[in-house]
């Protein structure tokens, strides 16, 4: 018998009435903190400072400020058009790396370009730049909800899933990738509890997926990152499941720091271990991944709240790790499920949609 | 050429004129605050507390409460009898998985008795269990250096060692265990460096390591508890060391949550997996290691000063976890070295010691 269940459903960005409205996440777990501006330097501050973060996330969130500025600009073609131009520049200049920042930012001058080129007067130009923005958002979600059901395929009654960071509703444009799943597997009925690590040094996992399992009802059990071999042996762990950063097309994964460790120790303990992202997340041409090496004080300060050892001691700060495909069992995306011989597998699944 | 290096000498606990003084280890290292009692109750929250950590510590502290008892008792055999009986009872419902705490009881009430069947007087009774407090004291001490002088056989120039929570002279009577033989290879002139976690939910590696390693000048990174894996991978690691709580007498260990993980991940890097801890630490008849939970608090609530979780989440907080023996490969004590197969070795290190 499955039993059907409503969770929450967050979406971090969305479009109120010619403003753009977010959740600010440094705020969480302690505030919700909602903002809403009509400008677009405003929503820029609020990518670069990581009031929105995750890559989907931020993607809909330039989107969205396009589509503002167009709305804001006078009832003219040329006059939308400058506006838009120079919407995209600031938000381009938020995050360097985010790679759904520039797909997007292209995918809305683009279309403004298609709508002008096709006569529009300037009230169907702003309303198909909204349009476009809400297409992205919504597509967004598709998508993930679509990997939510891919990935259910894998979850069963009873499982207990331990998972890393946070690939949720707060990291999209809603619903959430690995996230997702677990989502998913819930809403269907099945029987799951959740173990989320802190994620130091920035507690994603604390602060966000804690938040977000809280909301949605769904047990959850927080740990430190160092009990994480202890769960597996100890506190019947039957699924690893995380997102990522990117992906090779061999299957090696970047995501988190501690993920390459998780995978590991999963493997130790003979636990299946699963990643969840969309195709975009596939690189296609890379060989190899480097790794950002972050400022040294979020290891000594945590939050920049509370310093925990002496000062100015040297740290190792890695953002990310790479987990070798050995230790993948499977990689969940919009498209289906890849597994081992990876280099055949999503090259099956990102067949026509990477160049 | 061998340089030789100077270190500083740290007594966590000490006597001090019928008083028990004992630096406060929750302040490190934002205060050097020194604590000084002759009260049993008194003492007792301060092991509960964690004021003083560290199961050899522990031991030294339970031995001087007991000592203190006494001396604070009427000049009556019977009635310092009783209170070291009940000064006994007391100290050991404080921390339940720490064998040196019951290890320490037993050999001062086993003084106690031998002196009162040999006819003391009161004064002599008081004066003898001073002095066995305070030779429990010396001889971990003692042990603590000939320990570093096993450990640091095993230990090479250029050696990187990746070490967890704090086995410092801050956890013992002094020297330290595990970090003894850190300090050990430091001092004669050994070129290492050391790369400390973060050990939450306490921090015990970010606070108390570090301020030893800096205290002491030796080269010292810290990560944070995901980062192991990536140094291991990364950063070079050539050895895994840390202590002990509780070691039966297969081998396996019973130490601070992670260590376990660290075993696995060690194994997986094919990197040694030293533990160093005195023979007092081997319980000669256990076959399974009762593992203390502590409060949920200190996972959602770092060091009680910054939550960063939503408020009353189930946690999970084994203060400990156990590595198989399997997985260890060598144990440092102050009587040698003990490697598989492990019931002979120790059987052989402990010969006459262990009843």
């Amino acid at each position: 018998m499955v039993k059907s269940r409503s969770i929450a459903d967050i979406k971090p960005v969305f479009w109120r009435g010619g403003r753009v409205a977010w959740i600010d996440q440094r705020k969480l777990p302690w505030r919700e903190q909602w903002v809403e501006s009509s400008s677009v330097p405003r929503l820029a501050k609020a990518i670069r400072g990581l009031e929105i973060r995750g890559a989907p996330a931020i993607g809909v969130a330039a989107a969205m400020g396009i589509a503002m500025a167009a709305a804001k600009a006078p009832n003219d073609v040329s006059a939308i058009m400058r506006s838009v131009g120079s919407a995209g520049a600031a938000l381009g200049k938020t995050r360097p790396t985010a790679v759904n920042l520039f797909w997007a930012i292209s995918r809305m001058t683009d279309r403004a370009a298609s709508l002008r080129r096709s006569g529009v007067t300037p009230r169907r130009l702003k309303s198909g730049l909204i349009d476009e923005a809400l297409t992205i958002q919504r597509q967004d979600i598709e998508a993930n909800m679509r990997m939510g059901r891919f990935g259910d395929s894998l979850i069963r009654d009873g499982d207990v899933i331990l998972t890393h960071c946070n690939a949720g509703a707060l990291a999209t444009a809603g619903f959430g990738t690995s996230y997702g799943v677990i989502r998913t597997a819930w809403r269907s009925g099945k029987d799951i509890k959740v173990i989320a690590t802190h994620t130091a040094p920035l507690y994603q996992g604390a602060r966000l997926t804690m938040w977000e399992l809280t909301r949605d009802g769904i047990p959850a059990t927080l740990i430190t990152d160092n009990m994480a071999a202890y769960a597996m042996e100890n506190a019947g762990v039957t699924k690893v499941l995380l997102g990522a950063d990117r992906i090779l097309m061999n299957g090696d994964v970047a995501n988190k720091i501690g993920t390459y460790g998780l995978a590991v120790l999963a493997k130790y303990h003979s636990i299946p271990f699963y990643v969840a992202a969309p195709i975009s997340t596939i690189d296609p041409r890379g060989k190899s991944i480097p790794i950002e090496q972050r400022n040294p004080e979020e290891v000594r300060n945590i939050l920049g709240k509370l310093l925990i050892t002496v000062p100015g001691v040297p740290t190792l700060n890695p953002a990310f790790d790479v987990t070798p495909h050995r230790l993948v069992s499977a990689i969940i995306t919009e498209r289906g499920i890849a597994t081992e011989p990876f280099p055949a597998s999503l090259r099956r699944l990102t067949h026509g949609l990477l160049i």
